[in-house]
């Protein structure tokens, strides 16, 4: 089998989606630390990589491959018959599709620019703005009041098992749960057990091994 | 077969999305229009549909599907066996997924700041905000310089096939057009190309057509 590369940085969330991913599916892998901070991601090499200069960028055999989302659903699809499923077989295909766009499109764009406020600009040493954070909080708080409904009637997203629509979540909520943000999960019964559950799978927590390394 | 119901509108370009992979497929669909300016999106009706309270969404059969990604992948995998392919059968996997995802995270965020401002916004008689536009063109012309490099070695954007890739940018493509940010596609040969390509497809027509009923 082809040797999988994976360019990328452990503290980001776009690549801990793929780390995530690549645990689950029980597949080796080789990982290639981009340093960021000295620009490394938008050196010639990289952008031959991924010419849009984002990490994760990832190599097998002679594929080229970015964009998170675009990986993950790759792997799901390549290596179906390794380690953990990540789809519906057998069931529907709706609402797989919709919960993925739900995760991309709901949920992303307000975590985002939460984790951006609460968790890597304290890293970095620069000033969250509350303005930036009630207001996303507000917003978030919509989104998960109907994945509160949603996880009333099931236990993962899609169906009934763990699949990427669950798995695309887990970075965001990693963070978000070490910070005050947090309420906004614990206080909704059915968003707060699937939180706690899609988490504690053995595959994330050797993704959040790899920040302790 | 199922009746497919879209509700949704004939201006908005998640539903152009819809309406052009319907076409495609050559599928029949019933349309059932929302009146947004009514607030018909949020109803309790369309509430029941789609949760977020955004258009399109679409029943077919007991199933209800929103985001319009969600939906054409729904379609292109349901609908397999009719019309236009959507996919890249018998091709490598990677570029279908990459280049969908680039289309939904680099270009549409950008596109859709610019049809706001220059199509949406005149349309509502609200004014245009010119360093919002001026800020965005130069991102636009960043995402397609790649697009560009992209097209000068395919045809298309995932394979030598027209798919669901190319297929979803047509609504902003449409829009944008129409304004002075044109000069973005003209300047490059091969996206000026691809872009006279795709909006001359007979079912791209179909949903032109629909804005002029």
């Amino acid at each position: 089998m082809a040797v999988l590369k994976v360019h990328g940085a452990v503290l980001s969330t776009a690549s801990m989606r793929v780390f995530a991913c690549l645990y689950e599916k029980d597949l080796d892998f080789q990982f290639v630390p981009i340093d960021m901070k000295a620009g490394q991601h938008k050196s010639e090499t990289f952008l031959s990589l991924n010419p849009f200069g984002q990490i994760p960028a990832v190599e097998v055999g002679d594929q080229k491959l970015f964009e998170s989302r675009a990986i993950t659903q790759y792997i799901a699809e390549e290596y179906a018959d390794k380690g953990t499923q990540l789809t519906c077989p057998g069931k529907p295909l709706a609402p797989l599709f919709v919960w993925k766009e739900v995760e991309a499109h709901q949920f992303d764009p307000v975590a985002s620019k939460l984790i951006w406020e609460l968790v890597y600009k304290p890293m970095h040493g620069t000033t969250t703005d509350p303005a930036v954070v009630e207001e996303n909080e507000a917003k978030l708080g919509k989104v998960l009041d109907i994945y509160e409904a949603r996880l009333a009637q099931s236990k993962y997203l899609a169906c009934d098992c763990f699949t990427l629509a669950d798995m695309h979540h887990l970075p965001s909520l990693h963070y978000l749960m070490g910070t005050p943000v947090n309420k906004l999960f614990d206080s909704r019964p059915h968003v707060s057990a699937w939180a706690a559950n899609i988490s504690s799978r053995p595959a994330w927590s050797k993704v959040v091994a790899m920040q302790k390394q």
